[in-house]
């Protein structure tokens, strides 16, 4: 059995692999407060286990002052509970026993899309654009002839369509535009944190109240009602000034701009590199869909399931692992 | 000697006016947490006054629960203070006297902006556009042979092209654009909450470090070092990443969004409206003229100075009431 493990700052994500058969564990565990439990949730997981696969991102978190540090200690502590082979994988797709990962930190910090991407390439499409929009963000990974063509820095990814700061969740609804048509005039929208892509993205049905995870910007609920009181304050009006329906309208025009930023930087990629087949994964799998539409999208959900869309990185290691063991 | 005050949630502004001398108070106080403090405050100024000349906001903060509460608790705390007539400026341009303005509440709540617009239709120029750029907002309000045609509600002032959510502090920068040319390529931004308006303001010389009275996103300083730091965040780097010529840069692309904005809404109320003076005012009046270019600008800063610049409705209901008196 192989267990594949993401400890991520505010969630760990964990999968059992044995043979063809996977089982999924989201865990919310904020490291930056709970680091020192680390050990006793993973010895809930300590049950007939053969081989860990590891990547990390909370060494990232502020509860360490160096990625140095904050990997030396996760892998300590992975060390502790698992008495048995554990491989750390790396930026440049390899795994690295525990050991040589803890003297090589560097190259295994937040390499959890990394994983993603091999995996992507050696289980899917050799040539392909990943697309992964979670909670914040959106990446975009150009794969080519199973090459990673991902540049490295956050920097270089904003610069080069790779890295498109909307989520499924987080982003606030003014970055998406500064004016829209309201009532047929071009409106100006409030700059004020009054609601967010959550709020549209529940109006319009692309996430359940369940995938709402993040906290609401008024502290209201989460609820379709919630979400359409949020969305009037953009502009500075209640539900007693504008109809359901003229809000309901105002989430579309919303979510046609998100849809038009994704679509342009995937447009952008797919030229470069002359690729047409997307590969989609990530609580945005919805949302990507109504953006790329034209693509030839293959979808992690509809071949894995929600959960694995969901935890990618840790599926994707155990699955990786798997794969070179048996070589 | 009238005094000329301006109660709003987190500023009181007093004007105290004899002649054509006057002399101009700020005072932080926020009423949400320190209402009860209120009349401690008025007593200071209370020497010699023999009118009072009214306009809040405050009744909108939240430590009341109604207009109706807010504006009669504060009318009740400047009764108890002054033993002169107090006269209390509403929405259509009219003096009420204190007794009155308690029974019309709605008329005197928020009336601060039409104070600052009556003042400049009868003292500097009965047909012109008045731009107030503040920490927040920008408002545009067109006047024409002295009939002020502003719209009643935000809603209706965002449709109209009369309130732009843009100030020169506390805008995020993300609102300005999603994407700006960086080293030559359009490159994504950041939607986080890593700078504001404040930090181009302050980098551009548009604001000095003591007009920057928001809080800094990150909790760090005010000073030019510290926003450099701040803008680099938005295209997720630091300081060893990119040059500070660069940032400079940078900080210019995004000003010229920020300035673009305001144009195109003063252009279209000019056209509307078929005027081409314009009265600028508040904090931002640096960068409205930088916007405004091509119009005939007339600056409230350099008729009065900066501090009635800053404190123009309690300076105009002063005034407005000294002229009243005197006719």
């Amino acid at each position: 059995m192989i267990l594949g493990i993401d400890i991520g700052g505010a969630n760990t994500k964990i999968t059992k692999i044995e043979g063809d058969n996977y089982e999924i564990h989201h865990i919310y565990f904020p490291m930056w407060k709970k680091k020192d439990e680390l050990e006793d949730l993973l010895k809930n997981y300590n049950n007939n286990v053969d081989y860990i696969a590891l990547v990390m991102t909370a060494e990232l978190a502020d509860c360490y002052k160096t990625k140095k540090e904050g990997v030396e200690d996760i892998i300590n502590k992975v060390e502790n509970v698992f008495n048995c082979p554990i491989y750390v994988f790396d930026v440049n797709g390899n795994f690295l026993i525990s050991e040589e990962a803890k003297k090589r930190y560097l190259d295994v910090s937040a390499s959890n899309w990394n994983a993603t991407a091999k995996f992507v390439s050696e289980f899917i499409k050799d040539s392909c654009i990943l697309v992964d929009m979670g909670s914040t963000t959106t990446d975009i990974i150009p794969i080519k002839n199973k090459k990673i063509l991902a540049k490295k820095t956050d920097l270089d990814r904003l610069m080069n369509n790779q890295l498109v700061y909307v989520g499924t969740l987080r982003t606030p609804v003014s970055f998406l535009a500064n004016k829209v048509e309201f009532r047929g005039k071009l409106t100006n929208l409030s700059s004020e944190y009054f609601a967010i892509t959550a709020d549209i993205s529940l109006i319009l049905n692309k996430i359940t109240e369940d995938d709402y995870t993040c906290e609401t910007p008024d502290g209201a609920g989460k609820d379709f009602e919630s979400c359409l009181t949020r969305l009037a304050r953009v502009l500075c009006a209640d539900r007693e000034m504008i109809k359901d329906d003229e809000i309901i309208d105002f989430a579309n025009k919303l979510y046609n701009k998100l849809l038009n930023l994704i679509k342009e930087n995937v447009d952008t990629i797919a030229k470069r590199y002359n690729l047409n087949d997307v590969v989609i994964t990530g609580l945005g799998e919805e949302i990507l869909k109504d953006a790329l539409n034209g693509y030839n999208i293959i979808s992690i959900k509809e071949l894995y399931g929600k959960d694995v869309s969901l935890a990618m990185p840790s599926f994707a290691v155990a699955k990786l692992l798997q794969k070179q063991l048996n070589e």
